[in-house]
């Protein structure tokens, strides 16, 4: 932040406001505290019998690597509707949600993940602005190698061995920056 | 946003940007897009034996009003490390936590309530400057009629039922606008 959204002075600096604990980005002109908090990313891990769903991303970060769907949560929106409007813009998919699947902070770039768990209605789908290819994956197909984020790495690993283990439960970690 | 924050300019309009699908701060000069986006509460509700703490606000909204310890995320935590930060902040309590408890959005406001539960590990607690009072409620004790946020009593509700048939589970659900 250069300039003070709420004045236009370019008096901000990264300080600790009187009675606060950690800097924030403070307007030395008219006073105003400009929080920065962290974004939700929300997405849904699309299935179709023994297949999963993934996107070939068309965009940096990774782009040419497979995903699931998700972005940014959007304000006005819940993060169920947000993961099935991301399935809808990444890879035309139109999904009936079962569950919230997995839940992962990422600390060192601000970021948490809610992942939804849901079955493919049709098999209509296909690449959005966002992506280069959609496809369909059985487990010994998944590329694991050219998957684009940790936590979609994760998220398939515990989709394939709930379904060995024919239950599916709320996943949970952290995603901690690469040593 | 009445001003860019990047080049200082007050030539930005909400307006949607080309090639995106809804309303954003926009600056006429820079070009640059202002994303807005949900932010995360992280919170806890802290045990001991039959009994739930609870925080007597001493700020707006709602002062006056009880509500479990919860306040906005920050940047470089986890969601477990800020709902125990906050459990600090708002009630020196020191908690070790069980899981993630409840799960709500609150579209309108542009919110996401992420509660754990957790065991307060001593009774050393007390009110931080955020709260008039803090303290150690059995069921028939909590003041219902003075809870703070529909969030807080519904997850208050779904501890003591889960509590009655000895098992404990994630809830999730959307608060919608009052109507
Ligand atoms: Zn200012
Ligand atoms: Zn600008």
């Amino acid at each position: 932040m250069k300039f003070c959204s709420q004045c236009g002075s370019n008096a901000v600096t990264f300080s600790i406001p009187q009675g606060d604990d950690r800097p924030r980005h403070l307007c030395g002109n008219c006073g105003t505290i400009h929080y920065i908090n962290p974004r939700v990313i929300v997405g849904v891990l699309p299935y179709l019998e023994d297949r999963v769903l993934l996107c070939k991303r068309a965009i940096e970060p990774r782009l040419g690597l497979w995903t699931l769907p998700a972005g940014f949560m959007e304000n006005g929106e819940t993060s169920e509707e947000g993961a099935l409007r991301e399935s809808w813009e990444e890879a035309r998919a139109s999904i009936r949600v079962d569950e919230l699947y997995s839940i992962y902070d990422i600390p060192h770039i601000n970021q948490v993940y809610l992942m939804y768990r849901g079955e493919l209605t049709d098999t209509n789908f296909g690449p959005g602005p966002e992506s280069l290819e959609v496809s369909l994956f059985r487990q010994e197909e998944i590329p694991w190698a050219e998957i684009a984020f940790p936590i979609m790495h994760k998220t398939l690993k515990h989709y394939f061995t709930d379904t060995e283990q024919g239950q599916y439960q709320l996943h949970r970690g952290v995603i901690s920056r690469k040593l």
